[in-house]
């Protein structure tokens, strides 16, 4: 490593993703190889929200890749949304097609369709479909591994309802899976509240966001929330016939996380040295490193080998016992890769049956009884989760400014940047023309109004939001 | 359901899987819409896969969907192969690409220029890489849900070895998981073995697949695995330096299951009154239906939210009691989806404190105490699956049949359909000569060589390998 995250964040953050081994750059640009920690951790994690979207009664689909673009033209504030980033296929062999079909940038186009079909009853809802797929947003703006990329992976939540209310109560349920996977996973912290008028998505009635700050003071958009109305339903003809025996548009939500939290969790926990992995996502926990001469290889490398059989019960554990490194080396190597515990094990380690452990995040180094392996490990990693996620805690805490009028706004803006926790009067010309004269947007309108109060920091009009303005990713 | 499988079993076939709710055309031909029974067993199913993919050491990664169209090309046979059939993106937005972009019909080509940055030395190999993703392969005969589809999903194992011995071994490994997986979660059997020069994979050096024979006769192939030599490793210059210092091609094997599984599980094990889905990737495993007047509503209907509470300790357990059907309408339509266990509680069942469980598969029902409830419907789930592999190797046996001399082999082809087991002398021109007399190709050379013996069955040379000659999906 060379680039230093607090001089340089951006370089900073390139290099680490790449030297680690983590992703790597392709022919396409914009398009990452996930290398095997990246996508393990995006599996472990996805696999959490998964579960919690199973127990809540969330069932999983999939639908087709391509859509025809008669069907992404149908919802007009919604094809205006997305029609300049669309990939289109257009033909296919030394075929051309009749009609041009888009890499799904989403799949709200091509699954309601069917979903005018399959729904006929209230019988039939709630319908709850969700699929984990990837899509496609050819962004023309210089392309950032995970922050803004050609291709993500993702889930896409497409649910149906038949009341307001009932597609109203699934919001809280949905963000708040999101929100509790993220921090117990990927140990990141963030803002929930509600989009904007003006930033919400392309089709919506209201969007919700949960808000992380990077390290550099900037914001980023994490998982979002979507309640569409009955917006989608009267294009696509979504109806059913209610209890009543009426025929009533249905009631539809929309909402996804993405690869993109995976750029959060590396800005968030790495530091000069490279890579810090949370333990719960990292893909090796633990690196046992032999440290041996000659003479004693033997008798050292025979005892690491039972103390890795021993970590393979419970953790996912590796051994570095290549010739021709120095330990030195390896270390630096694995402190690169983010592994979150390495255990040295040298001469006085395997005389005494015991292991050196050191952390990651802290470098801290502590000795442990072989019999107090498991525990012990168990224990360093738990803690070195709960660290992660404290420190992040702290930095976003850290990163929210409280601020009133004008001239602190922009004071603290061009200073300290992060948050901007501020009286707002709630109407666009405002927001624009904070946005802009500050180059700030409202990240989002957070559910914590416990400090509503003043006036609008432009306008001076009662305040009846307090906002969170940031420059944002 | 109104077509009867032995009588137009590809009538019956699209209408199953249609009625069950298990699938859906959409607007993009040959694209379906997955819906939870069908994604729901792909997921255990690919789960499964990957768990022993895991154990064995291989690692999950991903790349990018689309692919430089030079990249496609870099391998002559291979783009042979896939070119009729590639989907091209030629532009975003309102921008046309300088050079066109393939939805990837298979990653070899995306995925290798990024092996050969990765691969330096002996040391970095074997890398056993693999991905799950969907591909996109634009047939243009009529298309088959889940057997010809123009999109589906599946894994594409792409793995690196030093040495052609460690590449082979592989083989076995990865052969055996597909076999395992397939008997043990779809119930379906399948005959192993090496595919012709004349049918192997484009690019490869060798090519082997597990063959199914479908309840027609006809045989459709399932897995694959090829031995790609070091044809990539030029292509794409992979290459290493060996342990002895010298810089060597590096040898690779690449294999795949597919989504196609599932229309094979559909059609061996469904019947005419829909799916019989097998227990183990049962999207809902038990049906608990209430059966009641108005007088006992509310005793039987608490009795049966009891039973399905207990169930779904260890199931996958749904009640249906909606209003306003018939306990035999009901009856009908689980069967339809195909869930492999009903329980059937009335008036004697909640008095009794008892169930009535009736099989899928067999129709037969029996009494079960509600202390017996977890045992009972272990066992009687295990013998459903039991049962439906069962009949299903009886039907892939008697669907073989040995023949010598090209009479025979003719007769009982358009007689009895099935696999024909023949000696082959191992030309290529017999194949072909064959294949287009009799429109039976070559499916694969099965490992099991017991029976080798006679002469080719068309030119009467000395035979060198009994072959299986079908006519193939």
């Amino acid at each position: 490593m060379t680039a230093s995250k607090a001089a340089d964040f951006s370089e900073w953050y390139q290099e680490v993703l790449i030297k680690s081994g983590f992703v790597d750059y392709t022919e396409v640009s914009g398009c990452l190889a996930f290398r095997p920690a990246a996508y393990g951790a995006w599996e472990i994690f996805s696999r959490a929200v998964d579960s919690e979207f199973k127990k809540d009664g969330i069932e999983n689909v999939y639908f087709p890749m391509l859509i025809p673009e008669k069907f992404l033209s149908k919802e007009k504030e919604h094809v205006e949304g997305f029609a300049p980033e669309v990939a289109w296929v257009t033909g296919a062999g030394d075929t051309e097609f009749s009609e041009r079909l888009a890499v799904r940038p989403t799949s709200e186009t091509i699954m309601y369709p069917s979903y005018s079909k399959w729904i006929r009853s209230w019988r039939d809802l709630p319908m709850r479909y969700n699929q984990w797929n990837s899509v496609v947003r050819w962004e023309f703006k210089h392309p950032t591994p995970f922050i803004r990329s050609r291709e993500f992976l993702w889930n896409e939540g497409h649910t149906v309802f038949a009341s307001e209310e009932e597609a109203y109560r699934e919001r809280d349920a949905v963000l708040g899976i999101y929100t509790r996977m993220l921090a117990e996973y990927l140990a990141l912290p963030g803002i929930p509240g509600r989009k904007s008028e003006k930033e919400k998505f392309a089709g919506a009635v209201a969007s919700f966001s949960v808000e992380h700050v990077m390290p550099d003071g900037w914001a980023i958009q994490g998982p979002d929330f979507h309640l569409d109305g009955q917006n989608f339903a009267r294009a696509f003809e979504i109806q059913f016939l209610s209890k009543e025996g009426s025929k009533e548009y249905a009631w539809q939500n929309t909402y996804a996380v993405s690869t993109r939290e995976l750029g959060v969790m590396v800005a968030t926990h790495g530091d000069d040295k490279g890579l810090i992995l949370p333990p719960k996502v990292a893909y090796v926990q633990i690196i046992v490193i032999p440290i041996y001469k000659k003479e004693n290889r033997e008798q050292v490398v025979g005892y690491a080998g039972r103390v890795l059989s021993k970590l393979k019960e419970s953790f996912r554990a590796k051994i570095d016992d290549r010739e021709g490194y120095s330990p030195g080396s390896k270390f630096s190597e694995w402190e690169l890769r983010g592994v979150p515990l390495r255990i040295e094990i040298g001469e006085r380690e395997s005389s005494s049956e015991s292991v050196t452990i050191a952390c990651r995040d802290t470098g801290k180094r502590e000795a442990l009884q072989f019999e107090e392996l498991e525990r012990g490990c168990a224990d360093a990693l738990s803690l070195i989760q709960k660290r992660l996620y404290e420190k992040a805690e702290k930095h976003l805490k850290e990163s929210i400014h409280e601020v009133h009028g004008y001239e602190q706004f922009k004071g603290v803006l061009s200073e300290k940047k992060g948050m901007l926790h501020a009286p707002w009067c709630g109407s666009t010309e405002c927001e624009d023309r904070i946005k802009e004269e500050t180059g700030a947007k409202i990240t989002n309108i957070p559910f914590d109004q416990s400090r509503l109060g003043g006036v609008c920091i432009l306008c001076g009009k009662k305040a009846v939001k307090m906002a969170n303005f940031a420059r944002s990713y």
